[in-house]
């Protein structure tokens, strides 16, 4: 099954479309302006709607469409759908709550919603979702704000998320230090297409290289399972599924009115089959930037580069840290580098692993000290904590590292930290195709992703 | 002893006083005339400095003034120093690096500055500290950037830190969501004054509610822990102690040229005096935002009001996963709550807790579920889930919040998020008194700390 109408339409009829301030429908259709679609907007109580024929119902229009988005509140939902099944618009967004996850007289909505879409033969995303965002097209159906520019450039990552609003939210923050999004799917009610379809999708999509969901439930597990397997061969899967604990679970089951399945099954399955598993949206996003963006280590030994001892020794003490999700160590860096480092930066520089080059050296020692790391044969991963604060550092830090960067087959992660310039300091180094955090357990986190998907393909091969 | 002429002081002596272009003395001096302080610039190259009179040496200054700040660089200082005692001169702070931590060649310019306090009788901070911040009077020694207004407006929190750099850039990034500071302290080589010092000095001192400190290793140890013991009866007391692998501890010894002492052995010490441990920068920055701030709960029953189901889930997950600090769990709520929020928000909300009142919810609604669930005697702590981008959302939601805060008993911590506005709410927040976090994680570890608190003060007092 193609998902191409669906998250890549060229025509799309808006049903409910609007000009009342704040409503759905007029949020939707303004942002739906600036892709390069086909607009339909559908309303009886409109002739036009910002400089277009508005059509009563979808009956009316004059080709069947590849997608409606039906932003009306859910009582009127089954009615407009039917018209889009007898109109043949293979796609349908029911954007509107109000459904399954309300009680028995939402549940008859929903299953209405269904029969009309099984009957027909088009599908459903949704009901209670915010739809769909495709940064490369503009194509946007998400109606809360999510204003965020930084997402809109794109990137590889694909995003499954039951939750709508963990997903854009989620998105929303990462996308202040640089988030690469192909894709973004919020799944809602599922009560037609669901997470396993969208795997499938992402996983053939070429311009999708990580896959990152959040879900709550999990339906035809197996099959999605077997599918994770053989596409994390080639591209990474992230999985945050949230009901982990029973009280989680509980809470899953009056938020979805689904079973959440036991846990302890679920973190082995995930891991049988190739998904790299994570605890929350924070988590989720953080790995996603690095999978996507950076080269996969041949090992866990890391070279910890600061120009302040007191933060190498904490990066030290979290990488040699006991961690279940793979092992770090700290690097052994030779004698040469060691010499090499200190000729290079300045006579007071600790060249021994974490290196303290201390808060005298420049932009330029930082760059040597980098490429003399980089160069080690024992070091896997860089991580290079970065201050812009002492008087002896500029903005040509940026250069110096984004250039060893570029030039590097070794991951390199930064910890960046300069007080409310943080965020705009780790946007600009994404640009540059450097991946930053602001925390140091969050750089090293990230190291740990990287060895843990490396781990894992060496795992998959050993078992073939 | 009474630090307030190193921490406060009336009069100061600005060695290496410079009018030169990113020079420290230059730094130094500027900063300084932003406080109250009568200043003294000393360096023969000049004869006056920014309109003051600058003197050829300490010796030459009219009176002997409460403190040196010695910016000159390290072979240099000894002299200094020594001029300074002869004047009379009760404190001397020195900024400059190269001595112990470098060598023979610092070893023995460390020595002589010791014995030259020693000989006069003044004590030293430092060298190699970026030295004192007091927002109070604006009495400010740190010459790498800081420049976080927010920092400026103080608080009861006072910072220890013998890496001034992991010092003041971890606060610069706690600024940005809002830090009260009482005083930060670098302490640098430790070649006189200490942490035991400071210490005694933010247990006395009025306006200190909460004293956190990083050290890589403990002088006086005894002396330190029976302090803090003491102390901890009345204010919290946060310890980051770097050096807990071995790795980490070797990191130390090269950093500082100090051991770092058994981590086992420190860890139950801490816990055994009151003091509560933190891994990284981040941890004890965001305790002591909770614990200066919040009122201690009565248990660890955590009730979660949140406009999206799949982040309530998310957080209950967090809340009821083990973990060695403190337990938490979700509450219960009365059927007469569950009940209330639904009536009083919308029909679609779930009143069990986690609460969610979907993206639907209004400010005013959140405000009245807040209510509800403060009111409910099965909730000793109240997290709260808060998006400002539902249509539905606005401003006024900051002030629904602040207003259930200032009369609640309970703590009440927030989980912000807003895209890249999201640290402007947690600030506006803060300024409001009310506490957020930018991350799930970090707000229920933030519900952590109060119940760790609570049950230490719980096992002093049984212990008595």
């Amino acid at each position: 099954m193609s998902l191409e109408k669906l998250l890549d339409p060229r025509s799309v009829a808006v049903v409910g479309a609007s000009t009342k301030e704040g409503s759905v429908g007029r949020i939707i259709l303004e942002e739906l302006t600036r892709s390069s679609c086909l607009l339909y907007p559908v309303n009886p109580k409109y002739e036009t709607l910002l400089g277009m024929r508005c059509y009563p119902s979808v009956l009316d229009l004059p080709e069947p469409v590849d997608l409606a988005v039906i932003t009306i509140p859910a009582p009127a939902v089954p009615a407009a759908a039917e018209n889009c099944g007898e109109k043949g618009i293979p796609y349908v967004i029911v954007v509107a709550g109000g459904f399954g996850e309300t009680g028995e007289e939402g549940r008859v909505l929903q299953r209405r919603l269904e029969e009309s879409g099984r009957r027909h033969g088009f599908r459903i995303l949704g009901p209670n979702t915010l739809g769909v965002f495709f940064p490369e097209k503009n194509f946007d159906t998400v109606f809360v704000e999510h204003g965020d520019r930084s997402l809109a450039a794109g990137g590889g990552v694909s995003v499954i998320t039951q939750s709508g609003s963990v997903g854009i939210e989620a998105l929303g923050l990462a996308g202040n230090i640089g988030f690469g999004l192909r894709t973004f799917v919020g799944l809602g009610n599922k009560c037609d297409l669901e997470e396993t379809d969208f795997l499938r999708w992402f996983g053939k999509d070429r311009k999708t290289s990580c896959i990152a969901f959040y879900l709550e439930s999990i339906g035809r597990g197996r099959e999605f399972l077997e599918l994770a397997a053989d596409i994390s061969r080639e591209k990474p899967i992230i999985g945050l599924k949230a009901g982990r604990t029973e009280a989680g679970a509980q809470a899953v089951s009056s938020h979805t009115g689904r079973l959440a399945g036991s846990d302890l099954v679920v973190s082995g399955a995930f891991k049988q089959h190739g998904i790299q598993r994570v605890l929350d949206d924070q988590e989720l996003t953080d790995a996603a930037r690095a999978l996507e963006k950076l080269p996969l280590p041949r090992g866990g030994r890391v070279g910890v580069l600061s120009p302040a001892g007191g933060y190498g020794v904490i990066c030290a003490d979290y990488i040699e840290s006991q961690n279940p999700r793979a092992a770090l160590s700290m690097a052994r860096l030779s004698p040469e580098t060691e010499k090499r480092i200190i000729a290079e930066t300045l006579p007071f520089a600790s060249g021994r692993n974490p290196v303290d080059i201390t808060a005298g050296a420049t932009g330029a020692m930082y760059g040597k000290a980098m490429e003399a790391m980089l160069q080690d044969p024992g070091v896997d991963i860089l991580i290079s904590l970065v201050f812009f604060s002492p008087p002896s550092i500029d903005d040509s830090l940026l250069e110096q590292i984004a250039a060893r960067v570029r030039t590097a087959d070794k991951p390199v992660i930064l910890f960046v930290t300069y007080g409310p310039f943080t965020d705009r300091y780790l946007l600009r180094f994404w640009k540059e195709g450097v991946v930053g955090y602001p925390s140091i357990l969050r750089a090293v986190r990230a190291a740990r992703f990287l060895v843990e998907r490396k781990n894992l393909l060496e795992s998959m091969e050993a078992c073939r």
